[in-house]
């Protein structure tokens, strides 16, 4: 396998050996390996466009990091490549779908399709998901909306990591939210962020480095705070953001606890300790109290509220406003939710995509296990 | 004036001086208090309601403490006490609603019945306000949805107290979001919290005390950490919830900015540096791009998703799986978000309100004001 030179200058992964591959080289790859799957064309590729659009924002744990996990769901039978999926009931500006068990990555685009659909004719469009899986980032899915003119939002419930405040037990997933804003000239907000203190993906990346992690990220299985970072198999588990009482981690768990709701409640999905995990080797809870994961996702048209134009000049006064603060000692700038990911994609676009030996060999077994290249 | 016995039994006020009111007492004198300044009987009775439900739920910051930074804002020209609340635009699910400068805890009310009544039509329905004041706590809005088996949404942008991660300038205001979500047999899930690692009523405890704050909840005007609970006053600023960056700030600094975004920018109200400042001492500030203070409200039938018993079913499972978790060393219980305050209710409902002496002596003045008895 052809390998390309190091992606040092990626700080967070200074300490790892990685390749770098071209984006369209993990293109050809992924969408290869989704069509093994037997997903139809249309599919794989929206497949894969969610997956990689991780990759290229530099949310490594959430890119083709995860491909051979999805193939293992797939193999479990817990993904059904070729679902069904549906609306199961609607007003004007609501429906719930259910994914058929089929691909998060895909099943949350169509539900953002029909949110979107709504929003054109009755102002706003919400649609809540039952019986999905991994949806990727949730990033991907709000900012579909951006070129319709709309603001978009997306959340998923995940496998149970998270401890609420005061708890002892894992009972919640990290519980991702996303919006994204259009604006005029600037560049537009995008805000995507785990309802933790730490995203799941942070640990994995002191696990193979074998380093202590910051105090607030994590507490041992009697609720003691942990700088290890393997605390999470050893009972212990990832905190809400906020870490502790006095700094706010009631609303981290309140958070969490809304993604959780409107995700798999509202829907019909299974929720808290009961929704299924990621890892195929994980036994699926008993007693689910619904089917499947759940995600909420929504779209809101400007226009439906005020004229998009000056919507938008004033959201680029805004963008502007935030951007040109005066930042603390120590930092060149402030930025705004989304400009780093801008900034990375741009990057990874035209130098290509690092990825460490781990994810590397993964992909290698894929391609020997479906007689394919990378 | 009579006093009731010290309100010794809130561990957060044992070290104050506090007398005892009930609430039959407060709630009149407060309704009188808003008759005085011209408000109609019906917006009176919506004022105190609003204000009242803050004192009962123990959030003290924002009840009765309040009342006479609204006659100052009402004195000095910035409250009109009887406007005309319009629609300003329109959608099957949406509205803008121009609050003509009127009591933001009248004026949320009035957009929550609109979006009530659009969720009844089209599902759901989403009022952004625009030309508003302070709207008291986010929570008792987001509620008026339980009653009618919706969740209820409710968020406002405040005046800059908050400084966005990296930035050494106040640019958002605590921004709070809150959620409202019915259930069946168990009571329902209330969260209502500032975006920020602790809302601004709990440093001005601090400063009553002149107790230092922990770290984490503010900077000084370099943008370091500070424990000093007067330190706003002295060019500093409070931290977005997550408190550094590497303890998720920048999610709390999103969540701030969601929240301004929603309420301001897509109603036309004046938003981020640029909100209105609640003390009517501080000048209004200098080209604001919008019309006074945003609120962002929202209602979600649930039968717009599921068969509402089905949902409140769910509902009743998921709370009484919370509840029931096994708690850390050291704590009892694992709460839901607004149970505390639920609890408070029930206690203050029976027992009376504490008030601070400052607070009292407050009301003091307004009774002799307005030739009122308290």
């Amino acid at each position: 396998m052809p390998r390309g030179h190091p992606g040092h200058f990626y700080l967070f992964l200074c300490t790892m050996n990685t390749d770098l591959f071209s984006f369209v080289r993990l293109q050809a790859f992924t969408e290869a390996v989704f069509l093994k799957m037997g997903c139809s064309p249309s599919h794989a590729k929206m497949a894969t466009d969610a997956l990689l659009a991780a990759d290229l924002r530099g949310i490594d744990s959430h890119g083709v990091a995860r491909l051979s996990g999805y193939v293992r769901l797939w193999e479990a039978g817990r993904i059904n490549a070729s679902p069904s999926i549906r609306i199961i009931h609607e007003t004007p500006s609501t429906a719930v779908l259910d994914g058929d068990s089929g691909l998060g990555l895909v099943v949350a685009q169509e539900a953002m399709d029909i949110a979107i659909k709504k929003a054109r004719d009755a102002g706003t469009g919400w649609v809540s998901v039952q019986n999905s899986n991994h949806f990727g980032i949730a990033g991907y899915h709000a900012m579909m909306a951006l070129t319709e003119d709309m603001i978009g939002m997306a959340m998923t419930n995940a496998s149970a990591l998270v401890a609420p405040t005061y708890a002892a037990e894992k009972m919640l997933g990290t519980n991702p939210i996303a919006v994204a804003v259009p604006a005029g000239k600037e560049a537009p907000f995008v805000a995507d962020f785990a309802t933790t203190t730490a995203a799941n993906g942070k640990l994995e990346i002191a696990q193979r480095n074998d380093q202590p992690i910051p105090t607030g990220w994590a507490q041992d299985e009697n609720g003691v705070a942990s700088n290890d970072a393997h605390i999470l198999k050893k009972g212990g588990a990832l905190l809400p953001l906020g870490s502790e009482k006095e700094q706010g981690s009631h609303k981290g768990y309140a958070l969490g606890s809304i993604v959780d709701i409107f995700s798999a409640v509202l829907s019909g999905a299974s929720f808290g300790p009961w929704a299924p995990p990621f890892p195929s080797y994980v036994p699926m809870p008993e007693h689910m109290p619904g089917e499947g994961l759940g995600h909420f996702l929504g779209a809101m048209r400007i226009d439906a509220f005020r004229p998009a134009d000056d919507f938008k000049s004033n959201m680029d006064l805004w963008l502007n406003r935030f951007r040109s603060a005066k930042p603390i000692q120590g930092q060149e700038k402030v930025y705004v939710a989304g400009d780093i990911e801008r900034t990375m994609e741009a990057t990874r676009m035209k130098e290509g995509i690092p990825l460490v030996n781990d994810v590397v060999k993964d992909l290698e077994t894929l391609a020997t296990k479906f007689n394919l290249s990378i």
